[in-house]
């Protein structure tokens, strides 16, 4: 049993919202594999008008879902809104992906008795993994919820999806739920291919289902690893794409700070700050240059930055526990007032926490580890030879992002130390805000995530849900119209090693 | 400590070999982080060209390595013959990769403001993931050891790799890597590229060390899972592509049987017994019509098949167990006699095992666990419906095999069942040889392998050592040369969205 909390008041809100029980989960992954044929023979146009179809749903309903959310989690209404838009537009991009084609990796090679070793007729392709469960997350409540990425991307590879709701929104899951059957009924889908499961122990069994052939999951660290390893120690292990945790640093070059110090403060107060630090890609660790009072300036910012209350209890435990843990450390140092001086519901006061690099590099364990919600943690460097000691220490994130000049020399390190730890590398921006685009990666390695080949967001996140399958001298009749000759799809297919875009490629058409 | 063993005598040849410490382990591990940089910074023709240069080293001591892996493996001269011209062809399929340049997968996103969300300038490609650990396999001591598909692939990709050398071919193993080290080292490369390790301890401290980034397994379901559970349990898992056990199923149709029962047997026996059926895509479980007689003729020519020696104790052992094991079941016969009747060293007689399609239902746990060697277990069905009962029985392959006639009514639901649980779906041909090019496909769900997504032959095999990076607003000259404007290397890309292959597709160029 669960009910939703008004973050703003700490007030229980909404009807109490029963577990799912373990015979439920079963059925309802039997009913997702049931539901795989007809989502996976749908064709790549047909599947791309049903995402559409969704995402449309979600704007039919944008009053009402962002109102819901608002009172679960008090994120404001401009950014929910902007948020489900974004949502929305997920499905668009992955109705694209589908009518390009070029996702199923369609590949055809002729029988060749030259090759060594010779070979008959084989044409390869990427089909539907199977059902996915997906956990949604707290701090996005439509972009990483249950109309979020790894729903839209999973539907789109052709597999039912069973999400477990987050507790923090549970009114929201369950409404936003209800849209998207509505929008599946209306197209003709069977029951199945979309489910809404609630509650800890279910999810534990939706990972141990054998129905469920991956998971996709964006939370806790510690969540995540509990999951993940129920999903290695299965019987049958399957894929786990889970988003855990990550510290997105940031360098600020000497040059950049000493030309443009109120500009990068501003800019790092905002990001840091943006939606009260609770977002996967906040600048959590920021290394700058001793001499350019940049720590200053950051905390002038972030204390007349508005920040709202944080979304769950938990979550404000988390944060005032993990501020407790970074000022333990000898040698870091508070700059602001606060947590303590909350004001009602889950509200803390934000804070800025500095360290030189000796501090730093002498428990960068601790400093290292994400302290999700309102702080960021600036590390001061005397010297390029200290930063290069520092950022060897920095784990796997999301992003990396580095502060530079026009021909700073000291650029180019910086890249290549943060590129080798991180999924993606900004220059004079900041981490937060994640495009939905075909060029984008939102990954990295652990503890980032715990795959680190794969991404949650962009068009190659399908890519997550399909496995390769290769056909050998399988007569036309009984191909996927994929692999047939003449490409009746005019999708992008590698033939006979080459590479051809103008729909036309195909043995023998 | 140990030492090659000849498998026609069981006598042990060549010297003994050391098992690599602990210490000696980190070493090796961390001179391969060493050189991750010099690798990964070649140009792609440059890596390509080191690839060839490898692969003509194997050619160019064919004669001497061939009669090394004989007198270890017992494989004969004219099938190692045939395997080390395809394991220098692998080199040669990775280098093509790599001119090919799509295999970075580049793709750019210009700033769009208009975008839901907006976005800047986003460029993402694929590089190289670090350091790998490769386990080589006893049964393919060029293929799937030294010098096999997981070192091309991972070299290719840009990561150094350490060699867990198998200890069914010891004194091969060590001339190998020698071999490749000295081209490595002609062609200017650091230490630490390619190193040979001993020792099971050792394989599991490497999947332990901190600076191995993924791992390559082909071997038995004990060993790889063993493996596996190391790497997922480390603090930081890193991704396992194990390929463990296949039945490779292959299903007869009525029509097929009653056309041509000869020709059929002929095909299931030579596959069957190739390599003394040490092949990890022998067609180890078959269904047959119950009408056709095709069990009878199936073990006439087993009989007379001839079969060598298995490759070591371990797998001769294991092969007299997995027979006991099946002969156990009640309804399970044996066509034949043995496998008693071996002739010195490692030899066994082979066997034809026999059970109808309810003996199979009842035990269907033991019928589909893979007997490495000489053997294939005959399933007859009588009906569609029990056909289809069974098929549902059997777990993730390799392979799948369907043998029917032209507009055979029984082929389509075969072929959809199949490809169900098989990475790849032959007709009217055999498993076992596994074509090196584009298109291929050896992979399949659990337990044929760890890694659903992945495969270990073909082209693609290089994806599993390459991770993505997204730079956000990164100047011209901080960038990869892949994703520079103009398109400089020439390579298929896809640009706001178009997938182009004329080898200009470049913002601004």
């Amino acid at each position: 049993m669960s009910r939703a909390v008004d973050p703003r008041t700490g007030a229980a809100i909404g009807p109490e919202i029963a577990d799912t029980t373990p015979e439920e989960i079963r059925e309802v992954c039997s009913r997702a594999a049931q539901a795989a044929p007809w989502l996976g023979g749908l064709s790549f146009p047909e599947r791309a008008a049903l995402l559409a179809d969704l995402g449309q749903a979600l704007r039919d309903h944008s009053g009402e879902l962002v109102a819901l959310a608002d009172a679960e989690t008090a994120l404001g209404v401009p950014r929910l809104t902007g948020e489900l838009a974004r949502t929305a537009a997920q499905f668009d991009l992955f109705a694209e992906v589908l009518r390009d084609g070029a996702f199923c990796e369609a590949t055809l090679d002729s029988p060749n008795p030259d090759a060594v070793p010779p070979h008959t007729d084989l044409r390869r392709m990427l089909v539907p993994l199977g059902p996915v469960a997906v956990f949604a997350a707290s701090n996005f409540p439509f972009a990483f919820s249950v109309a979020g990425g790894d729903t839209a991307s999973a539907l789109a590879a052709g597999c039912p999806v069973v999400v477990k709701a987050h507790p923090g929104h549970p009114g929201l899951s369950a409404r936003t739920a209800e849209i998207l059957a509505g929008a599946l009924s209306a197209a003709g889908a069977p029951e199945g291919v979309l489910t809404l499961v609630h509650g800890e122990a279910a999810g534990r069994a939706l990972v141990a289902d054998p129905a469920v052939t991956a998971v996709a999951f964006t939370g806790s660290p510690g969540g995540g690893r509990a999951l993940f390893d129920v999903a290695m120690s299965r019987p049958d292990p399957i894929p786990f794409y889970g988003e855990l945790g990550s510290i997105n640093p940031v360098v600020v070059t000497a040059a950049a700070a000493a030309a443009r110090p109120d500009e990068i403060a501003d800019g790092l107060a905002g990001s840091a700050m943006l939606g009260s630090g609770q977002f996967c890609t906040k600048p959590g660790l920021v290394f700058v240059p001793e001499a350019a009072g940049l720590p200053g300036r950051v905390a002038e910012r972030v204390a007349a930055a508005e920040v709202g209350p944080l979304l769950t209890a938990r979550i404000e435990g988390g944060f005032r526990e993990g501020l407790r843990r970074l000022l333990k450390v000898p040698g870091v140092r508070a700059l602001l007032d606060g947590p303590e001086q909350g004001g009602g519901g889950h509200r803390v006061a934000p804070q800025v926490v500095t360290a030189d690099a000796r501090t730093f590099l002498a428990d960068a364990a601790v400093l290292t580890e994400e302290c999700f919600g309102p702080v960021t943690v600036l590390v001061t460097y005397s010297t390029e030879e200290e930063l290069a000691a520092a950022l060897g220490r920095v784990p796997g994130s999301l992003t990396g992002t580095v502060h530079a000049e026009p021909d700073d020399p000291a650029a180019a390190s910086v890249v290549a130390a943060l590129g080798a730890r991180v999924g993606r590398l900004i220059h004079n921006g900041w981490p937060t805000g994640v495009a939905v685009t075909w060029s984008q990666h939102h990954g990295g390695p652990w503890p980032a995530t715990t795959a680190v080949l794969h991404t949650s967001v962009g068009a190659t996140a399908i890519r997550r849900f399909l496995r390769p399958i290769t056909y050998q001298d399988v007569p036309e009749q009984l191909l996927p119209a994929a692999l047939r000759d003449g490409n009746p799809l005019g999708i992008p297919r590698r033939v006979d090693g080459v590479l051809t875009t103008d729909g036309k490629a195909g043995r023998r058409g």
